[in-house]
């Protein structure tokens, strides 16, 4: 079964959306299986990361933003703007996709697992992913 | 079921090989699911990015080329010749694995998303895939 | 079907998992399908890499330890130690979730790959993945 999720970002930055991915799970009528997950955008992204202390979500958006910098006058990519380029090599170094198993209908995440989409353009957007629930 | 695609390529570079695997999906009868493509190699890897303008993808490689250059000298593994370390690196941070639902026998891609295969090793090579589709 | 793997490590470093991926495999009755590996942290990781040199993961580990240094005096998130926060940032890096196709009772996996279970931390630890096994 498919499923899809619209996520409104106003900005770069980590957005939780474990709860409308268990959501999307539950509107099916699997008890057990896999979910799947996947964002139709290059220059936004998939990661999972620690749900509690914000600090480090920070601290992994800023050492990316280091290695990653607008205005890198390597950069040849430029016609959309100065974030779109780090916008395609941030995605490329995280996630397109996830899968992860559920039991009982949940996500066999782990305690300190959220699940984020990562907004890399500065301006804006709505982003969209399918999610996909099988048995 | 299991489809299997080579690629043949002829150095470094980001192969597109969305066509294959679509035509991989077709083959089955299935309408809807899940297409997930695994390639067989530590020395080339798997990335979903933009298809329209190739000079996203030639920045994306100059930044790798740059962040994890030939002819580091911390490298010992070399044996098998200065562009072997790097590929190993590269592909440690792209994908080995992407799972993408299908629906209406179509990959349910974004608009300006390609599945490319990238080969980082300097010589050309056959590069295999496994692709598996399941409803 | 679901399988729990428990991986105990004793510091950084990949710990090969490819036969407790493949026994869990076995303890199925399928013959072909998709076998999805899933780890429940955020500071160890999973990645595909070659299993016969171990210069070469010791290479990936070292240049991962260059561009991710502990100690960064940009780390804010440092009440859990000075591996914490280089932990979550290599596991964003490299894999949460894998999914290998399997034939004949065997992961298609190429004659170089292994499957490895990279523990970020200084400190051992008994870290936990989820197997999904499908058809």
């Amino acid at each position: 079964m498919i499923r899809h999720i619209k996520v409104r970002t106003d900005g770069p930055g980590m957005y939780e959306i474990t709860r409308a991915v268990q959501e999307a799970l539950a509107s099916t009528d699997l008890d057990e299986g896999l979910c799947t997950l996947m964002i139709q955008h290059t220059s936004a992204s998939l990661v999972v990361q620690e749900n509690a202390d914000p600090s480090a979500r920070r601290d992994l958006e800023s050492w990316m933003d280091r290695h990653v910098p607008e205005g890198d006058p390597h950069f040849t990519h430029t016609t959309e703007g100065p974030d779109d380029m780090p916008s395609h090599i941030k995605a490329a170094l995280t996630a397109t996709t996830l899968s992860i198993p559920f039991e009982s209908r949940r996500l066999t995440l782990g305690t300190w697992q959220g699940i984020f989409l990562w907004e890399h353009r500065q301006r804006g957007s709505v982003r969209r992913c399918v999610v996909h629930v099988g048995g």
